[in-house]
């Protein structure tokens, strides 16, 4: 055994919990915390629940992501699914798979981030249970929940007339993966944001829980744009005609890394970045015309008519070329 | 593309989840079911939630267990969870990840099993989400909520001179999986009984909540009687003393399994099973003396003042002998 830092396997799964745990604060709206068979949460009424998994080699990299950048993600996609049905994240469970060659550190460093993620983007959210197994990659399974004040916003609410928002940004974190993958890692290095929001995204959530408030559908874009924006659309049974002009603020600030990454010979390009890119897990939301918005949300374009095209982009079709995690 | 049966890949995840989706019925807790970012599910005061996780190679092989079992297995778990806090299950998600190799028919053969264990288990509850990916091994991870109708049944609560009861079957599973393991294949097929409880558990669930109704403390015994009676013992500050008379019982029934394996040359012993074996997934609880107990339900023993072993067999001590799932 090494005496500093031993694996998981040589520590013993419970006392390797032990120290995990002791990273997580408690949360608000915890009965009784995790330890027992399960946990309790308080809720009024009704609560909703969302899961979603990271695979190592297919959603990240252990060369690239630190365990506390994994942990931070691992909230974040989660918590943006919470908010993005109007509800505040109360609490989380995650499943753990790693190798048995991983150290405890790594596993305290990753349950930091958990932490870290929850302090940051909606501090009284809290970890209340998990579990801890061997397999042959890292598998991140975490499930959120959430406390609803009013009734759940949904993909299917959008009305013709409606305005159509985004709150967040679009495009980085697709940004940052192709400098993170570019051979040539001077390009990662000489834009450190775009690669820190793919390995650890910070949507706005307390922004999004305002938007949610207001808005006659809403989702939070994990998978690009162009897909999301489709499947508002599709659920709605209305098209989603989105603006170029609206998109141009979001480009201009990848311009020069796609420049960057032309000129070295890798193919980049801001647009695609923008209209494709899905992990910044911002939210897009469709209000009625003439609402006054929060702070931090834009109008990018307008619901209109059903027609062949789920989303128009001025008036071209704008196809879906977002991400399907079981194809990748 | 196999025209026939595909695999995930070549359907795509989203015609994937679809045809999985199309098994499972509704609950009676649900209010938004899986499609949108996350299910809501109706509460009033409070709800367990809980996680556990299966890995192939580790708690399953895809050999030995159907996708129809192990989406049974998967339920009954992650329920008897739930139940041993004196829970009535209402919903569940799942999140799967499958090498992209993986046919269509074997996911929806996996939600069959998910919507049978429920229907078999606790009809009423309704698996509301999920998330599919792709990886380099089988991993099943699911949470579980249930709804308290009174305080939580924790571990913690055992007093000195209540009754220990165990409702269910003990060790029926672990001597499933040895004659599974065994290399001589007429051992499985002798006793069908008890590996049919190994790849598909059948916990008395109803009969669980009857007990948690009554008890002091509870879990469901997932990882052996000896390392679940101790986690009573030191949650709740004394020691737990059982009969190895009322043990017996549970003995006879597997012993002429224990004698056909050691015939063969292999290692085997009825009281290591109802002692070690977990995956039965029955119900431990303490009772005070005299409380009339649910049909179904036996004691074991008795709740005495902490001694120096958290468990007792007669006058024994008794080491948790149980599964480290990180350690296996």
């Amino acid at each position: 055994m090494s005496v500093s830092d031993p694996t998981i396997f040589e520590l013993g799964e419970s006392e390797a919990l032990k120290r995990a745990i002791a990273h997580f604060k408690p949360g608000s709206h915890t009965l009784v915390p995790s330890g027992d068979d399960a946990a309790v949460i308080r809720s009024e009424g009704k609560y909703v629940v969302t899961t979603d998994t990271m695979v190592q080699g297919r959603d990240f990299r252990l060369d690239l992501s630190s365990a506390r950048q994994l942990g931070i993600k691992a909230v974040a996609t989660n918590l943006a699914d919470v908010v993005a049905m109007g509800a505040k994240p109360t609490a989380i469970v995650v499943a753990l798979v790693v190798p048995e060659t991983t150290k405890v550190s790594w596993l305290e460093e990753f349950a930091h981030g958990l932490q870290s993620g929850i302090d940051s983007l909606f501090p009284g959210c809290e970890v209340v249970g998990g579990d801890l197994a061997a397999g042959d990659q890292v598998v991140i399974a975490v499930t959120a929940h959430g406390e609803l004040e009013a009734e759940p916003v949904l993909r299917s609410g959008a009305k013709v007339g409606d305005q159509v928002v985004v709150a967040g940004t679009l495009g980085r974190a697709a940004a940052g993966l192709d400098l993170l993958l570019a051979p040539d890692p001077t390009l990662a290095a000489a834009y450190p944001e775009w690669v820190a929001i793919q390995l650890a995204p910070n949507p706005p959530l307390q922004t999004g829980l305002d938007l949610a408030a207001l808005a006659t559908s809403m989702l939070d874009i994990s998978d690009g744009l162009s897909t999301d924006a489709a499947r508002i659309a599709k659920a709605s049974g209305v098209t989603l005609k989105l603006r170029s002009s609206a998109l141009l603020g979001y480009e201009a600030v990848l311009e020069l890394a796609a420049q960057s990454m032309t000129a070295r010979g890798f193919a980049a390009n801001e647009r695609d970045w923008v209209l494709n890119g899905g992990e910044d897990h911002s939210f897009l939301a469709t209000v009625p015309e003439g609402t006054k918005l929060p702070i931090g949300c834009k109008v990018i374009g307008e619901v209109v008519a059903q027609t062949a095209d789920p989303v128009l982009l001025d008036d071209q079709p704008l196809l879906a070329g977002g991400w399907d995690s079981v194809r990748s």
